[in-house]
């Protein structure tokens, strides 16, 4: 069942380490089907050499295993209440890339300090709260998922305009329409981290871009009026 | 037609790639024939691993579509100004490298900190200021090309001794005498722009080099008496 | 004899270049056969490229030579001081990977910032104390080894929670239950010292992360209830 | 004549590509026949995908030219000062590697923070002077060889024990026995002088190792009773 969507979570996958973006197994892709509600990820600490479409695991949104030779992901109920909540994802991806954990670690929004990251996110790429050790003791990753959800909704976010969250202390999520697309984003938050922290060294009290250039390069790329690339 | 320039622009472009200079799409590179005063570069969001010569749009200097099956780069009016106002220009050439658009979006200058800089770039890499609101406005990526014309015309640059520039919040553009060298100089700026942010690391305090030092490695490379490499 | 041990610790040796963890012979694994109580060490000053496993040293757990064409790696007396200190080891990796040896250089335990560093050191990764001249008079390797089980031992930790240290100007060792598992550890050190150096850059003052969240990813990987990966 | 030097020399610069040492033509190396007193050297600005083995440039120690169909490297003069002034040497190599490059930049030594650095240097990597305008005016490459002498010989150090060094705004030069060792030193020296930026990034107040351990280190591998690597 759901071979299509089994070959582009993989696919999806596979593109982590060909990217730079994880080592060893620190990542995971999903995906969803939204007509039949089932969610395809890929297995817990399977090498990505090691990796076949059909080892993908298949889930129901309330994490009822469905197609399931493995166990899947240990992050599995993190991207299902990303799913539950936010209707237009098709995709999401958790990595450990240096870059971004950084900023995880530290605690701290990366600021949007140019064009780069105002092409793909609009505004701060947001870091969470930590979760409290009732919320670690009660349900990590499901919590991982609420506190994600929280800080989106605090901060009046739109998860379309803001495709990527870091977790304190822990590292990035990043989603889309699909599994590629999630990935297209994690690859994005990287460099645009990598960025972010290359210019705090060159100028430590550096301030964010004017907002109104912020506008115009999101704006050129996914307004009514985009004028990026080719239509259609 | 201008199929040799055509080819040159697109192994240009195909020449980021293989430098590491860019990430997805983003980078674009175009030529001129000074003869017919047409204009060549890469289409917009085309990625580089489907890319062919055939591709490549072809403009007049006012931005009249000669032949485009695709829409050419979003940032093509900047080009188009640089063409205009500097006829010596033969390649131009945008990218997002990282150590290139942290001082960018920094907003500084890249002090000429050594010989590794004084070889390309006479004196520091200029960081133009913001666009106004207004010119954002009123056609961002034409004023982008207005603001580098009016920063290298302030501080009086010829851009044949200083081939690239960053502008603020954005990243840098660099040129040549053809799109082959203006590739050249952005991958020389990058590794300059590298370098720069390791030396204040190393000193935050460190002064540029000595002017005569900076005068001798510039010469020994172009001025009328150079002797680095072949003749003819 | 022991050819299976020697394939073994010749693979593992070979991992450390695919994995970018060494500048030419800036390194060596060793592995223990328990029953025998012979451990097989890669030869000293030997080229990656040249390496073979019949090249790999045998020697008894006293340091007496039983199968060496070639001398052992020059750490080989690092390696015995922990095999005989800890029983549970069955694999131990010297190297110098950079970010590594910064920490050690600096003469810092690396904190532990996240969950990436907590998913497999319980604790921060200790940086010893230096040598005293007199250790290293009477004998450098061997007093190495002794001052890593020293500082285990002084801060009460399970080499099996935190199987990697650093020894102040210096660089890392990292252990395992085997030859493979060791370099895994000391590529995961590698990766984990990076993310704290980019944290530090960040946010200088930055705290360690909350000692419920490193409880939490320690024991769903290495718990008796434990959750990562795929059983048996 | 010389085939068996220019193949030597020949092979010694195409590792610096292999190495990552080199960005497009970044640098050059030279070998010497001491019996003949014939330099050879890598012709200027030649890329190194084009080059061959009999386009090496075959002078004397006086710069009389022997054999150069291809004018030699701009640094010549810099290499025969060194092998008039240094008998032991016979290979030199010039790069701009960026991290060498940063602490040149900066006008600072490079401090030995710990074994990795004591394994090859003996002290701190120190950093020449800047010339002075009439010394850039009568002679800029022979007199970075003056200057290079000069700081040895002020500091009393013996060009076999620190087989490098940075001149001031510019970049390294390193030597060896013949053109593969000197190779063989830029590359640790590049590698040693990221670990010290990383070191001071990590703590910007780090002393050096204590000199005990720097004496034991370089002592270890290159002492009358070394007992790094294999014999013979």
């Amino acid at each position: 069942m759901l071979e299509a969507l089994k070959q582009a979570v993989y696919e999806a996958n596979m593109e982590l380490p060909r990217r730079g973006m994880v080592t060893y197994t620190w990542g995971n892709v999903s995906g969803i089907d939204r007509e039949t509600g089932l969610v395809v990820i890929k297995p817990s600490g399977v090498k990505y050499e090691d990796l076949t479409p059909d080892q993908m695991v298949v889930l129901s949104l309330d994490g009822e295993m469905v197609e399931c030779d493995l166990n899947p992901s240990s992050d599995t109920k993190t991207h299902l209440e990303l799913y539950k909540a936010y209707p237009q994802l098709g995709g999401i991806v958790h990595t450990h890339s240096p870059y971004a954990v950084a900023w995880a670690q530290a605690g701290k929004d990366i600021p949007c300090y140019g064009t780069t990251h105002a092409d793909y996110f609009y505004g701060p790429v947001p870091c969470t709260r930590h979760l409290t050790p009732e919320e670690v003791e009660a349900g990590y990753e499901f919590n991982t998922g609420r506190v994600i959800i929280e800080t989106l909704t605090e901060r009046g976010i739109d998860p379309a305009h803001v495709p990527a969250i870091i977790c304190h202390s822990h590292g990035p999520f990043a989603w889309g329409k699909d599994a590629a697309q999630a990935v297209y984003h994690a690859v994005v938050l990287e460099e645009v981290a990598k960025m972010a922290l290359f210019t705090v060294q060159v100028s430590p009290a550096c301030e964010p871009a004017p907002q109104y250039i912020q506008d115009k390069h999101f704006m050129r790329k996914h307004g009514p009026n985009a004028y990026y690339g080719q239509k259609g």
